[in-house]
């Protein structure tokens, strides 16, 4: 699959962020622990972005459980989806760069948040696209299912926005919002339903 | 498959040509906001090189459905075409660099369009050779499919080149040409029909 | 599979380490040989870490012989996984930089053994969530086979423990240890055997 | 397929050696045109290594026609094979930066050939183990057929042999000799032949 091979790699591609010291900054930092030990806001958004991401893929492939079809439409969609889950890495990296910058965390932050926004949004457009008027997906999938799930989505996006518009004042709020979203996320998905004929 | 591979590779790559900035660049910039601003030539290119390769990857999914045998000429061949399509990030990234340079503008954008041009041609010697003779599709594949496919190819060809004789002299018309050609491309392509016996 | 995806990135992005000098450094190191022949430290780690990535890929490959059914639980705990492979190539280009160096060789090699800890850690929890009350496996796979398996697996963790403790005073048998443990895991593992009933 | 994307990963990184200018370098070339112009040594190599990997690739593949099944050795060494592949881009960029030096081109081409007998040597290693004693092959795959193609992996490996002895005084030979074992395997390799029983 093509999809999954987007996701392996923007997953994967998340390590690159992480530097390499030059023997020189080595020194300067005081000895390799003290580097190491001053990168853990890289480490923190590594772990953030591969969670992000792979929490992403997981909901993904559930979505094919009930989506039974695709056309080109839908395929046209689907890469855009992709291109905001590809555009992940970027701000990721910037969030583990300037998380600690004393001037520029909340610009960093609000930036990580609009890119966290993006693949809500796409996936929001891919599966509105899928599930109105039962276009690819079992005319029998119960419209019950179908609600609850985009109500899903859109609370997601909400919590996002508002996640967006505390970062300039509280980005450590925003943060939370964000890890708290993904923790929820953590959850399993609900088993599709159907109505009975 | 290994195409698909390589197309989910070439296109996850594009967010590297992003380069996340040092703390001093972002300084002269004048705040992360104002150097994410500027950035904007790289977003623009950026989602200009994944829907590109993501319809040539559509695409060549599509011609698929109508090939039905490969060989090991077949094969070498659409290798030479994944080369194009892999080169690809390249003068995408270009683009991106150069699309504001007062100097070089004119430059970056025939490199794009000569970089466009490749797949292009490639993917047309990789069809003529599948179709002629009916060589590697089902004999009763309709000639008159065939003959309007292959001058779609042709009509994007000469597009192309226009685009690149223009882009000397009026570089916003070359890469309206390309963005209004990559529009078209986003339509359904046929559906490949039969000749009854 | 995304798994596979992930496995084939994160080997591959090894070569990435091993840079591509600039002409002034090869002129510094005294022409191309003594240079190339410089990087040793980064050949071995690239061996060292393709052979342990591969292992890796090898043996997950392996379990999904016995893991029949997979849940949502088990998708995560499989990607947290997946997160501390992915995060392989950064302590194993440390390794490669290094080792050489007299100051810092101990706290790289300590930052490998760490880094080599992470997924024998995670595959623990994997297979302990897997096997722990025959949860996903057939019922009828031996216990004792099930016991085998995680005793070896913890032996392993012990292994990899006691040459994180020994890496501050004596790096070479810490990095023997693990090149020791590697070809251990060359072995092929353990046919699974079931219970009669 | 975990080979295929080893494959598919190596062959796409390519294109990252060839860089994307700064602005000044390019001042210092004489405009964007001629910059590009210079970096023909790079496309040449990106080319070279494209149809080196796209051709073991293909013939990895064909070989998967007439191994029949697998075990943990075979897969081990098959793990090496890859190990030798994903190392390619090393020296195909080296070349690329190199051949045009008139210091250290002969080293680049040196290290270049033998950075190509690496793969022929663990490819030998693999066949060498499937078809001895008819291994992991059909009992009655003809023995004639399995000592040409094993004469013809030699043949190839005395090649290189002799393009790396020719590398040190005539480096052109030596790169034409490659070129010319390419262009060989380009030719599509036998058809598998039985005996009857």
């Amino acid at each position: 699959m093509f999809s999954d091979g987007v996701f392996a790699i923007a997953i994967t591609l998340l390590i690159l962020e992480i530097k390499i010291p030059e023997h020189e900054e080595v020194v300067r930092a005081g000895g390799l622990y003290h580097y190491l030990m001053e990168l853990w806001p890289s480490y923190f958004s590594y772990m953030l972005g591969f969670m992000s991401i792979g929490i992403y893929w997981s909901n993904h492939h559930w979505l094919f459980c009930f989506v039974k079809r695709t056309n080109h439409v839908f395929n046209i969609l689907n890469i855009i989806f992709l291109m905001t889950i590809a555009f992940l890495p970027f701000p990721i990296a910037l969030l583990g760069d300037f998380i600690m910058d004393p001037v520029y965390k909340n610009a960093a932050i609000t930036t990580y948040c609009i890119g966290s926004l993006l693949p809500i949004v796409t996936v929001f457009v891919v599966c509105f696209y899928a599930v109105q008027k039962h276009r690819l997906v079992d005319p029998r999938l119960s419209n019950k299912f179908i609600q609850t799930f985009m109500l899903k989505l859109l609370s997601g996006f909400i919590s996002i926005c508002i996640a967006i518009g505390l970062s300039f004042e509280h980005p450590i709020i925003s943060i939370s919002i964000i890890v708290f979203l993904y923790i929820i996320y953590l959850y399993p998905p609900d088993t599709p339903f159907y109505d009975e004929e």
